[in-house]
């Protein structure tokens, strides 16, 4: 069965990505899980805003507000 | 079965939880709902516009104004 | 059976409301009904724009421009 | 039944009924037709821009353009 | 059977039309075919942006870039 | 059968047509296929931007980002 | 039976491709694998914004995010 889109970040679970959204912020975590609507749920979150770095720790991301996102290896 | 990222909001239930909205503006308040929509159910809100923070009781948060939602600690 | 956000406003009809719209503006009303794409019936409707306030009477406001509702106390 | 909010249009049917877009404009008219998207048919329709008052007849107005509707007491 | 908001345009087949888009441009033409969604078929259409008229000859307009559509008598 | 909006591009397949971009640009090309989202795939295609134009060959352009699209004669 | 947009991409797997985002960034990389709502997969993304070319490696591009795609020959 050839591969689907969401497969690369699939095999990111437990892993920290980076999420760039719609509004220009930037979010890291650990990827916990995610959904067909790209809804993610991070661990350990943290959003980066212009030059300010802010904990967010647990934080569902919802899908529609997703421009990529990237495996941090 | 595995975990999905609405997982994240619903163990939050009864708890305090922070969302952002896509106009810029935050919200914290109790969760006491949530649907497959992202749909909020909040109670002892308050919104947070820039400096001042404005009491609502209870809100019903549409889901799709919604860019993060996080379970405060 | 667990409640659903829009439970929240479901309770408050008969009562007065405040909207949130995705304009900026603010709608104060009495909810007669409701959907499930969240599109609000009000009587007796005003709508706060900046300083001036504006009387609608009955107005049907469609879900999707709705940032939050809240029950006023 | 309980009465749905589209009803507070459909009985404005033969009737003025005053639209606000998302775009900032406000549209005027009889309204003839309704269906679930909120797509609009008027009659004797006036568009408000600004300062000018514009006459458009007929006109179909798309529901997604729409922010509110309202009977015209 | 009741009218439907979309007959307001099938009437106008073979006629000429004004359409407003959301971008603020107005496009004229003689309506040859429209769809649920509202995608329309024009011919010997026009585009009128701000000063300059421009002559576009057939051309589909998708339907969700529609404010409104009128028939021009 | 009565024609549908789609048949206006659906005829200009192998001829070369101009789509206007909600973004603003314009892009000419061959069309060679089409679907019922308006996805658009364009051989020999160029991309106008303000002042210059850039080759992008072979192009496959999203339908929701299309205003309009017409053959051009 | 007839060819469908989404080949002009399929066909170009393991291959080189331009991505333009509707924030107005363009991302090159290696497509991978796509699905029906245009979401990509893409190894060896570089992004370019304004100025400078960032690397993100693997990445999932959200289909909503895209104006077109390109081949890169």
């Amino acid at each position: 069965m050839s591969e689907r889109p969401l497969d690369a970040l699939d095999r990111a679970k437990g892993k920290k990505i980076l999420i760039k959204l719609k509004n220009g912020e930037e979010i890291t975590g650990i990827l916990r899980a995610l959904d067909l609507h790209l809804n993610l749920w991070l661990d350990e979150a943290e959003i980066q805003k212009s030059e300010n770095k802010v904990r967010l720790g647990t934080v569902l991301v919802r899908g529609d507000t997703i421009v990529y996102a990237s495996p941090v290896v």
